[in-house]
């Protein structure tokens, strides 16, 4: 099979947005941003046995590259314009094509957002690097910078089970007893198949203060907002919001009761605002703490005395924290 | 080294370009795309080893990602907004890194492109995928389609440079003992240091029916033209521009003649024209064929006689037809 042939069979569905004049075939993409809005733009890349393990289904592969990077545009109250795919691959596998392309596009159509272009290339390592591109008014964009002291801070959805799912992946005999098969799957499912909180952003954007989304571990990723705005912050682990699963999870281990903070994955949005804006909050989210003047951040139980804190998160260059 | 040092230590120069309203730190980077400007957005992946000869120095590996990439915005007639870019290295080698960066802000600097966001990641095999952003009036880009029966087909600067030095890289005992040190280097310079046209693009979307750059050789990249624009098209073999070393090689062995034809990682830009446009050219330029109704790619000689046709060009899951 050719390049050519490759992407006109997997990756050649039309673009119906009238956002796209020109996608695929040509030097470029060409795309019309909306007037007086800013464009937005995040690369990622993931690399097989590192960002997700070797033998996640191509379905899961697919559609997980995508989320991360339509993540990345929520956590900045953006809309989605086109998304750009780059392939490296070992070999042409039809049949794993054939499923990454249904899980990409399986995401891509439920936030209407094509593909306009990219590059497959031969490599000894399955990667993949995704592009999104994408649009919001400057004056709304959700910054890291933007948080201020006697903000709360927020999470939606909840928190460390895309960490505890890769635990049943990689070390399933670990995974306790009392587990039930449906919180396996679960828990695998929030690991695999991450949802990027477009709409929630988009509401956000209009009031919030800060976000990101939380993709290397929730304080690893609060200190990311606590610099960014030179603040600090309390954060109350109790709080922290936890599956049915995840809560199952820890029941059954308690030593793992602190994994949430660090595990990374979730693509939960993490934001502060003002607490009279909190009423403004009609999807699922949590108040976990509040910036504080004084530097640092710190973790308090119930009583509000100070938890010593786990490894932070996950860095590509250091020690790997959660495997 | 963590992944945020790297970052701040080897691709952290400001953005002093109005356009770019946030370059990294953020999820997204966001940029201002001229008012009734089309985005254009193009993505590359280069392998180590694959794309590029596994020694190339990292000068040159950084200068010709970004080269390669702004080799496609030229081709639509853009003008450069910012670029992302994806690093997978296996190991964090300052001395690698420092030369990378300096070959891509070298060549970035040329341009006034900024670096406004990208990922670092580790992975076994070295690669390197970037996304440009530019932008163009949409009535003015410069698309593969627009080829007219009549049009005169040109080229810039020279091509087969690149495909005689990788040669010269790949297989240093088949380099002619005729060719001289300067030749060689002139030869190795074009591969690994391409010129991207941007400028020429530029002037180019004023008037061109047609263009793209010439990545895959020149015969495969002109039938992209061809089937775009559903036209046919005489090349004369003898009309096409050969760099003085290009020629002694060729005089050294005869026998690779027809290799300019089918080499590729020239970037020389191919286009066409009206005829009566061709005084409008004010750079390096010259006509080797013409548009025809006839379907379909004939390559002639100075009789006119057709000439049978090499291997067309270089795809990634095809036999490598260049080595």
């Amino acid at each position: 099979m050719t390049e050519f042939e490759l992407i006109a069979r997997y990756f050649s569905r039309p673009c119906p947005d009238d956002a796209v004049i020109l996608a695929g075939g040509d030097d470029c993409a060409a795309l019309r941003v909306p007037a007086g809005e800013a464009l937005l733009v995040s690369t990622d890349v993931l690399v097989s046995d590192r960002h997700f393990p070797a033998a996640t289904a191509p379905f899961d592969v697919g559609y997980k590259a995508l989320a991360v990077n339509l993540s990345d545009l929520a956590a900045m109250g953006g809309t989605p314009l086109g998304v750009t795919l780059g392939l490296a691959l070992p070999s042409v596998e039809p049949a794993w094509l054939h499923d990454f392309a249904k899980g990409f596009y399986t995401l891509a159509a439920k936030h209407q957002v094509c593909l306009v272009g990219g590059d497959t290339v031969k490599s000894p390592v399955l990667s993949l690097s995704i592009t999104i591109l994408g649009s919001a008014l400057p004056a709304k964009m959700l910054k890291r910078s933007g948080a201020a002291v006697g903000d709360l801070i927020a999470v939606t959805g909840t928190v460390g089970d895309a960490g505890f799912g890769l635990r049943a992946v990689l070390s399933p005999s670990t995974i306790p007893a009392a587990l039930r098969q449906h919180e396996i799957n679960y828990l695998q499912e929030r690991l695999n198949r991450p949802t990027p909180r477009v709409a929630w952003g988009q509401k956000l954007a209009q009031f919030a203060h800060a976000a990101l989304d939380v993709s290397d571990g929730l304080l690893q990723d609060l200190t990311h907002i606590l610099s960014a705005s030179n603040v600090g912050a309390d954060l109350i682990l109790n709080d922290v919001p936890l599956s049915s699963a995840a809560q199952a999870w820890i029941a059954a281990e308690p030593s793992s009761a602190l994994r949430p903070l660090s595990a990374g994955d979730d693509y939960e949005l993490l934001f502060t605002l003002r607490e009279e804006d909190w009423a403004r909050i009609d999807f699922q989210a949590t108040v976990i703490g509040r910036i504080t003047a004084e530097s640092g951040l710190r973790v308090r139980d119930a009583a509000g005395n100070i938890v010593p804190m786990p490894v932070a998160g996950f860095d590509h260059f250091a020690a790997r924290a959660e495997l």
